[in-house]
């Protein structure tokens, strides 16, 4: 009986197993496993690993190691380590060894051969005095006195400035010695108006304000017959020129220090104008390549207070013409004073061209989802000598940033969603040879596939950020100065550029444009990639200098940079973190953060430089048609405003991964819009319309630069030369207008054409 | 005690019920219906529409209706419609509507200002022949006769070259005019042999082998101050000059019959060379414009027989030299024959240049999955007159296109994956205008998102198919020809053209590579799009002939093509079924389906070209770095193969959309990788560096156009000009190396550089 119960039981619940079970089984949907693969696919195209994995962002702050940044410092700033030598060929290996340490998927030195130029290590170049007899009676220095061990390496280059020629010029007993201040055009007519005449003369000027290629064309174009540079000590020794008041117990610079560097007003190979320098390609014959015609030579101040205080003619025309040479009057020439009219100034240079091999490299971390889509980050590797500051800090900075990013991988199983270049550019200081070469290689690929380019030459040389860059960089920049600690305690990054700014009475808080001078001008001016550089500069209030004195000299040294630039690496650590978060936010963001309004607002402000300056009244005299340029701004504006709205809008829905790749596609390629295709007018090479260095200072940036560049001394053309000109002037601003049109165009619907 | 049992079996079941229930609910994973919709989009992103909707194909095949092509044509071809008339423009609207009928997501005209040439109509251009007393004895024709009330319309253009300028120029009594046969470079040769002189002639040349605005330049060239063009019956009218031997009997052209046509030798607007004619866009003065500067007209063969047969002086060298004129001996000149030596001929032309409105019509069917990537197919919509074949047969073709993918999309649901694009383009007729100030304007946005362009202009003018293309388009032509009905029943369009293939004795089958002279080339020479070019031309076993003899005159009529062409409209159906299932081949195909291998290999033939010429020697005596090229070619062809290798066994896994999208990329960039940023040398709107028309013969086509250009005639020159030369040939054929390595490096894993 109970059996039988026992049964029932048994059968009953057995029963309402199978049944229940049939339930619960049909009562829901099953899903296949390659429907999971379909869905864990999708999900991983379509993730924002940026705002997914925030965490990530502390770790990458906590990571970014001071010792290491001193470590990679004090290995990189040991020995010189010039274009094309031996030890710059080592520091590559270094490089490829610590990419492909830190777990990157591919590092690989690619070489190109190239022009350089270096002085004549047996025959010096050298500036004389003489009497008339003939005798020398003072010769100049050609290499910095030894001062600290650092700075005692007998193989450091001699000073000279490169690609300028070997020549041998003196000038009559007596007379034809001009001081031209800083070589500027308005020195230049200052001289002019005072009927101080350079033609046939040696000039003299000193270093800063605008870049030494262009001071040498100036003098060119005027007839000198000669150009000596020297840094003042108004520029270099504020604090006075004793040897407590300065380098190695300052960063202030020596009566020794000579500023090195190039002449070359082109960017890349000079024998390889627009066309890289692989081994395939043709090359131009040296005589044929556009370089200095005169000699050149750079000295301290020591050396040129000899010089200066025996030129008597034209005095200083005022307080802006002196500088800190106490006792020295700052007369500008040509005569000599009257004791040393039977004196003759001679400039000797033995500068020789040659064929070298310079090396890139590139190391590469693979992109997880779009691994054709690059964001890159450069360096330059070379230096005049041991480069502590320039471009050793940034290098430093770079290997760290490596380091920190390749653990991330190892130790969080983390990998970008695009794919991360790193680069380290060989013979920049010639003039952004091994980036340009790079770029002119590869420029159908990277105007492809470049998302953004970050720059870092000398990340090191004061506390204050300084990021110019593409407007359409500017809001996420900002946003990564935000999550990084400052120097101060408490501080981040972003308050203390704030503050900064503020001291410097700058009313409206916004980033600048780039000017040229380092690597990524290739990226901006050639190819529209948006592009920022970053360092952290002196403070201005301090002292408003040129740049940190020791630049370019033999004094820029790891004992410089660890005792009175950056003690504690607090500066490098910032720049190894800001670079860090700043290409994982745009490796990993799932839309591409772009700030797309700034680039029209960075637009119309140029167009309001010309509308203050008058400049615009003079446009419109030539060309009423000007007014439409700024009508199509405003278009412009609105798209971009009405683009941004939208994408809002449609974040909020789900995008299928296509839709998302078609959107950053369309922003990636906006500034892109704005490369001339032939070129700036008469400038082949810079193509970019909208942002590029001014003309007339390779430093400067210049908005529109082709409107001004075809405007400058238009008044003093004959009649029919002028007419010409007018007509190239509307040409460019129609060309002009049309792209801000296709700027609007691509900002359309995926389908409207 | 029963009820106990029952209780318990109760308990036991409802237990076992939700036990069983959860284990059946556990055991298998639910799908949430956010999975589903992933699931589902997932799918659309990675469907190959053209192979799983197979039979789509077929239903395009049935749709494509002879009858609606019949009255497309009637319509069309009922008046004439010059580009910038009245009848122009209201075709552009009945387009515009056929398009919005036809289901399209948007169609809009797009209008351009551009310059035009017109005779004048109150003032005809006229070639009269004075005897001594200035008595005209003879006037040439200025219109056709009406034959037929299809060619009857008043409002008919007169004769004229467009674009050559008015003016009055008249022989010396006697002497003074050369018969040049077909005015080619070689012509000239021969006379120059012959000690026959041009300068200061009027020459007379036959229409055929070249482009007519080629022959104009040649004679400017040389000097001659003006040019007479005729339709010679060997060219036109083959089976004898009897009315019942010509139109409207047979396709021949009657005596009077006039080939207008445009001698401008630029493409686009030309007070716009380079850049789009938008209203802000600046204008050339037309003094500026690069126009003809000789009077030039054409005339048919009856009045070319009253000239010709008084022409004396040196014999025809040759048959080749000799036309179908029966009693005509084709003597060169420069003399009239002894009984007309008191005879002059004058040529009084009346062109004038005017600006007028020529309208695109743009419509758009949206892409569902990919709405930014563009399937292009353009006709253009002015003719010289009725146009019935040129371009009318396209046009009524575009039309039946346009309806019967829009009938698919009603009836069927169906959506191409990618956008389509239609384009009627105005001004063709005159210099590409309407197509090429479109794609000056939008450059960037095609460059960057167009997959391909699909040409037809005439369409209709003979049984055989000429499909004329970029090599990476071969292939899916190919197979679209194989599956489209031919003329004969039981054969494909491929069947019959492989068939006349080998009737020409062409031993391997191989498309050819585009010349220039319809709306394909700014895409395909400024943009590198991949481009194909569609007709169907007559028989070259029957005749073979430069051109169908109406080309251009007044009697291009509906009634010609209804009676004498396509008599039934399969010619046109065939066009019509082709470009539908071409376009959705290229906008449905999940990988587009580029015939990538072909590229390289098409190159290689070019180069191949001049190692049978001796160009090759030639070249490496100049620049033995040519070798290069030959190597880095070869390069890119195992790039090509490994690349479509790689492809085929990644299509057999299931590849992500991301994935898809970049494959799609890197293919649809390659042909892009060729252009020249700054044209040619000497060319700069013809950037195609690989493949573009001849310049010496507008119509043909040219494998390295940069090489030859450059060589040509340079044993020539001077020692100066020929030593620049060959440097310009050293810099050129470096560009095609460095454009080829970059071909590679494209082709090569994403994350690459």
């Amino acid at each position: 009986m109970i059996s039988q119960n026992i049964i029932a039981t048994v059968v009953a619940a057995a029963v309402g197993l199978l049944v229940g079970g049939l339930i619960g089984h049909l009562g829901t949907k099953t899903v296949s496993s390659s429907d999971t693969e379909k869905i864990s696919i999708m999900e991983k195209l379509v993730a924002d690993k940026w705002e997914s994995e925030e965490h990530l962002n502390h770790k990458i702050i906590d990571m970014v190691n001071t010792d290491n940044l001193r470590n990679n410092l004090m290995e990189l700033a040991k020995f010189p380590h010039l274009a094309g030598t031996e030890r710059d060929h080592q520091l590559a290996h270094l490089i490829h060894n610590r990419f492909m340490k830190a777990g990157f998927d591919t590092a690989d030195l690619v070489s190109y051969d190239v022009l350089l130029s270096r002085p004549n290590r047996t025959n010096p170049n050298l500036i004389t005095l003489e009497d008339e007899q003939g005798q020398v009676i003072f010769t100049s220095a050609y290499q910095e006195k030894s001062l600290q061990k650092d700075d005692s390496d007998p193989e450091f280059i001699h000073a000279f400035n490169a690609y300028t020629p070997a020549g041998d010029v003196r000038t009559e007993a007596g007379r034809g010695v001009v001081y031209v201040n800083y070589a500027r055009v308005e020195d230049f007519d200052k001289l002019e108006e005072l009927n101080v005449n350079v033609s046939g003369c040696i000039v003299i000027a000193r270093y800063g304000k605008i870049f030494r290629g262009n001071k040498l064309v100036h003098a060119q174009e005027r007839g000198a017959k000669g150009m000596i540079l020297f840094s003042d000590p108004n520029d270099v020794a504020l604090e006075g020129v004793e040897a407590q008041d300065v380098y190695p117990n300052s960063w202030w610079l020596p009566g020794s220090g000579m500023q090195r560097g190039t002449t070359y007003m082109g960017d890349g190979d000079p024998l390889t104008p627009g066309w890289p320098s692989t081994a395939q390609a043709y090359r131009l014959k040296i005589e044929d390549a556009d370089l200095p015609k005169i000699p050149c030579q750079p000295i301290g101040y020591d050396d040129a207070r000899v010089i200066l205080e025996k030129i008597g003619g034209t005095p200083a025309p005022g307080d802006d013409w002196k500088g800190g040479l106490t006792g020295v009057a700052y007369n500008l020439g040509p005569e000599l004073q009257d004791r040393y009219s039977n004196y003759t100034l001679r400039l000797n240079t033995h500068n020789v061209l040659q064929v070298h091999r310079s090396y890139n490299v590139i190391g590469i971390i693979k992109g997880e989802v779009e691994p054709d889509r690059y964001v890159i980050v450069g360096n330059h590797r070379d230096a005049w000598g041991y480069g502590a500051s320039d471009p050793s800090s940034g290098t430093a900075q770079m290997l760290e940033t490596a380091r920190v990013l390749g653990q991330l991988i190892s130790s969080t199983g983390w990998r970008p969603r695009r794919t991360l270049v790193f680069c380290s550019w060989g013979a920049e200081e010639y003039g952004l040879i091994g980036s340009t070469e790079w770029v002119e290689e590869h420029v159908d690929k990277l105007k492809e596939r470049a998302v953004m380019y970050l720059n870092t030459d000398t990340c090191a040389s004061g506390p204050i950020i300084h990021v110019p860059g593409s407007p359409l960089l500017w809001d996420p920049v900002t946003a990564v100065m935000k999550m990084v600690p400052g120097v101060r305690d408490g501080a981040t990054v972003y308050d203390e550029w704030k503050a900064y700014q503020i001291s410097q009475n700058v009313t409206t808080l916004k980033m600048k444009t780039l000017g040229s001078g380092s690597d990524y001008a290739p990226f901006s001016f050639y190819c529209g990639i948006p592009c920022v550089d970053m360092w952290f500069r002196r403070d201005k209030n301090k002292n408003d200098i040129s740049i940190y004195p020791s630049y370019h000299t033999g004094y820029e040294t790891f004992y410089m940079v660890d005792k009175n630039v950056d003690p504690g690496f607090r500066i490098h650590q910032g720049c190894g973190r800001i670079a860090s978060l700043l290409l994982k936010y745009f490796a990993d963001s799932l839309i591409i953060p772009y700030s797309l309004q700034h680039l029209p607002e960075a637009m119309k402000d140029a167009l309001d430089t010309f509308k203050k300056s008058g400049t615009r009244d003079k446009i419109i005299r030539i060309y009423e048609k000007y007014t439409l340029l700024e009508e199509s701004l405003t278009n412009f504006t609105d798209a971009a405003a009405t683009f941004e709205r939208e994408l809002e809008e449609k974040r909020t829905k789900n995008l299928d991964p296509v839709t998302i790749r078609a959107i950053n596609d369309q922003m990636m390629k906006l500034e892109r819009v704005f490369i001339l295709p032939a070129g700036l007018p008469g400038r082949p090479d810079i193509r970019h319309a909208v942002f590029a260095p001014s003309q007339f200072d390779n430093y400067a940036t210049s908005g529109f630069p082709g409107i001004s560049d075809l405007l400058h001394n238009i008044e003093e053309l004959n009649e029919t030369e002028r007419l010409k000109k007018e007509e190239e002037i509307k040409r460019h601003i129609s060309d002009l207008t049309i792209m801000v049109q296709r700027a609007v165009s691509l900002l359309k619907d995926f389908h409207m054409i």
